[in-house]
């Protein structure tokens, strides 16, 4: 890749505008410069999305860029942060300039919704690997974590479960409906929940993001919590779309396990049930059990499959 | 990668120790929390390696450890900064204890030496593709800019000159000599220059750090400064090495155009000299001409080679 190469890159990703007043220096110096104020800590987070493992080849761009972003911003909200500002680094196989255009696109479109400013990255010629780094504030003190769920604790989420591997069932041709769109939708341009970890970050116990699957996700709360977890399938919150399929297949256990959801999972005190937001439902209790288990019609089983696995 | 073999590869990079008081959250969460001290700026960067790019496939996985953290610290330097943390994103296209452990130590050692915290990252299955994000504090006001420099400023760098591009070609089997090993470890082992970076901050007008090569880099400089630069061969330390090289091959290009020095090169308000480091060089002088230039035996050229470029 040659150096001329990495001024057109670098035009596509040149803001218009910075977004917010913490951005000192952005794009352009070795560094970029940013001011923290007082009260607050810094949260910083890491992921990368790499082609035939996160994506296929070919996957439309400016979905990518979206995605790439959110699930970093998804990282971020479950943390209760609000997000300020990303790195990019890219390693690109060629200099594809449709490609970058709507990579781009994705990528700014969703930075700009959430005033998140792009301070800086690198380019670089490799196979196709996208990583972000992203920054983001929360009042001292107020950061949720996985470790600190209470036996007794009412286990949450946000949003409906399992929409994100119904579509990766269709993406495959596993599977088809009518309403497809949804399903691949969520797949492909999930929506970080930045705006209900501000909410939850006032009294929620312990949180963490779904991107693995809530058993894998919930499992990492009750592990590091020293507690276990028991979910209750009735109030599980499905929806049509993912019900048709356990009735058309019999595989109840996807919406437990397929990752890409990109909601909450959070515990509260029961004394703060009268807090939960409109979009958030309670799907379980935390006990002094082993690990994650599901009661279904009075029966209670531990789950068999695991999360999320890269290609193995 | 299955789920397993993260846990694996977590555990070579787990750090006995926290080094620094702003690490308040480290690895083990969805993301990192750090306390901002007051009256500070928080300084970020990211430099990413990638397999037959930055180095050759069967490199030496202890020095990609060391250079992969060296050159983001070499950022930090180049603005005065002190660093504080760093993440680590990782796409590996198998499992190897070996190298895994050889990369480990490469990295962790020079952190330990830096008191740098490794408070996060992602691994992922992908080719060889090796990302840092890292994070440094500077007094609020102090960091040294690109675009600072002024007319009449004089041009100085750390250390010497070219050893390391000495080294890439004795790496490449292009030119032998005796003392290969110091040249060579120049090229896989560069050190950043953190601590004369919070020296220069006291007075640099402005600053940058080596790693394109130096007319590249001033070049830098001398763009964003509105400025020109004009260099004076006589002037340019040298170690004898290079000299020897120049000697046998007549390529006096060579240190000013290639890449991975990691020096520092900055501009001082002539009154400064006084305060310049035992271990800096005055090489130039910047004026109102164009770009960067060199006065050698009483004449002037501009350089026609320009910095490093990935395979074209």
């Amino acid at each position: 890749m040659a150096v001329s190469e990495f001024g057109l890159i670098n035009r596509y990703f040149k803001q218009q505008a910075v977004h917010n007043s913490t951005t000192q220096l952005g794009i352009g110096d070795d560094c970029a410069l940013l001011s923290i104020p007082e009260g607050f800590e810094l949260v910083v987070t890491t992921d990368t999305m790499v082609e035939n493992v996160h994506f296929l080849a070919g996957a439309n761009p400016e979905w990518l860029g979206h995605k790439l972003l959110a699930v970093n911003l998804s990282d971020l909200a479950s943390m209760g942060a609000k997000p300020l500002s990303v790195l990019l680094a890219l390693a690109l196989p060629t200099v594809d300039e449709d490609w970058l255009r709507g990579f781009a696109q994705g990528f700014l479109s969703l930075a700009q919704y959430h005033a998140v400013d792009l301070i800086g990255g690198d380019t670089t010629a490799g196979a196709l690997t996208l990583t972000v780094q992203a920054l983001g504030l929360v009042p001292a003190g107020l950061a949720m974590k996985r470790s600190t769920a209470k036996i007794g604790d009412l286990i949450c989420m946000t949003g409906c479960l399992g929409d994100a591997g119904l579509g990766l069932k269709i993406a495959q041709g596993k599977y088809g409906c009518a309403d497809s769109d949804a399903a691949l939708n969520r797949l492909h341009r999930p929506e970080p929940q930045i705006a209900v970890g501000l909410v939850l970050r006032e009294f929620a116990t312990a949180c963490i993001d779904i991107s693995d699957g809530l058993v894998a996700d919930l499992g990492h709360i009750t592990e590091q919590s020293g507690v276990g977890a028991c979910l209750d399938w009735e109030r599980l919150p499905l929806s049509s779309a993912v019900k048709q399929y356990i009735t058309a297949t019999g595989d109840w256990q996807m919406p437990l396990c397929a990752g890409d959801d990109y909601e909450l999972c959070f515990t509260i005190n029961p004394a703060d049930l009268k807090s939960l937001p409109a979009t958030c439902t309670q799907i379980g209790v935390i006990d002094q059990g082993d690990g994650v288990r599901i009661t279904q019609s009075g029966t209670t089983q531990r789950l068999t499959k695991q999360g999320y696995e890269h290609f193995s």
